[in-house]
């Protein structure tokens, strides 16, 4: 099966199990059942060895999985045995957050660049990193080959930025800003909206209550 | 139809909405069809119609749906219409981009207080909030009915966290670490795992490249 035909639910999943597999590998887990996968991670086994058939279902033999080489081999499907190089445009706290995930560089996402417009920004550090004037992304990340444009800027700053990154040869937008963009099929979009997030916990907890009072 | 029925997946589309709303409603559009509502969420017309009906319909005559009404029912349905309290359990770069969020105070997320381990912090302020010794939390939520505990610390904390969180009469955890959290079912959980949704922007990196080599 191509890559083409997995569908985004799918790929959605492979991330936690991934973060699963990282735990238990940790821990010197070397085998694991789809049961025992199914346990700790609360999706049914059938769930599981559905998802994993779409990659060629790894090899379960008659007990399990080997740890180390399904995190190995989700790791290669989710494109982490590769480096990815981001920027992050709008250097406020959500910014420094982000390029400070040493997670995030073990992973292989290099944090290369930081951009604000806030002049008093231009020229202080994050991390490593010199914070330039937001006017010189463009050009920044056609000399640097950068894959990633991490967005934490206002939603109206936002569009106009996502418009201006079309031509900078970027291959994909974080975007943090609480607006959906529009951009062409070449660049991906994942979208953090944390106030659509918000928004679902606020709804939970309504809900929760009045089956209390019913 | 309760509110029990309804899927989260048509929970999770509401915050879409409301925000689609909003801009409209800044943009002083009155009224509006299921399609044109249809043209800019990029949303079949017909699923608009379905998730509505959820929710009896929200009323739409021959001219389409009236923006303001629209608005301030999903805001109701979503708990906007009340304000909820919320304490942010880590005050690093993420916690203090949360509690500076004048958006979220503007739906009605009162931020009440801000913990940490590290004794440097204590004292200093996020907007007009102290921050506590992370030890007082629970004592702070019960003493103040905090609804929302958001929690900005690493994974290793994030589990005892949630264990000591049980019993303080926390509603709702809006949890950032990057791990499954184990509660009953009185409180409610929002994960915000940033790694799964940066390898699943990776993952469409690879793909489309993929695509283009095929």
């Amino acid at each position: 099966m191509s890559d083409k035909d997995i569908s985004q639910a799918v790929i959605s999943r492979l991330p936690r199990y991934f973060r699963y597999l990282g735990d238990l590998k940790e821990r010197g887990v070397e085998r694991i059942s789809s049961q025992e996968l199914s346990d700790i991670m609360k999706v049914t086994a059938s769930q599981i060895r559905q998802d994993f058939n779409n990659f060629g279902g790894f090899g379960q033999q008659g007990y399990g999985y080997n740890v180390n080489y399904l995190y190995d081999e989700i790791g290669k499907i989710l494109g982490l045995d590769k480096t990815h190089s981001l920027v992050i445009i709008g250097a406020g706290h959500l910014g420094q957050a982000i390029a400070g995930y040493t997670n995030f560089t073990r992973r292989g996402f290099v944090f290369k660049g930081a951009f604000d417009k806030n002049p008093a920004l231009f020229g202080t550090r994050i991390r490593d990193v010199e914070v330039r004037p937001v006017d010189e992304v463009v050009d920044f990340i056609r000399q640097n080959n950068i894959e990633i444009a991490v967005l934490t800027i206002p939603k109206e700053q936002a569009v106009p930025m996502s418009q201006k990154l079309i031509d900078s040869g970027i291959k994909a937008i974080w975007n943090f800003a609480h607006v959906d963009l529009d951009v062409p099929d070449n660049i991906q979009v994942e979208n953090v909206h944390l106030s659509d997030s918000l928004m679902k916990l606020s709804y939970n907890i309504d809900r929760y209550e009045k089956t209390l009072k019913s």
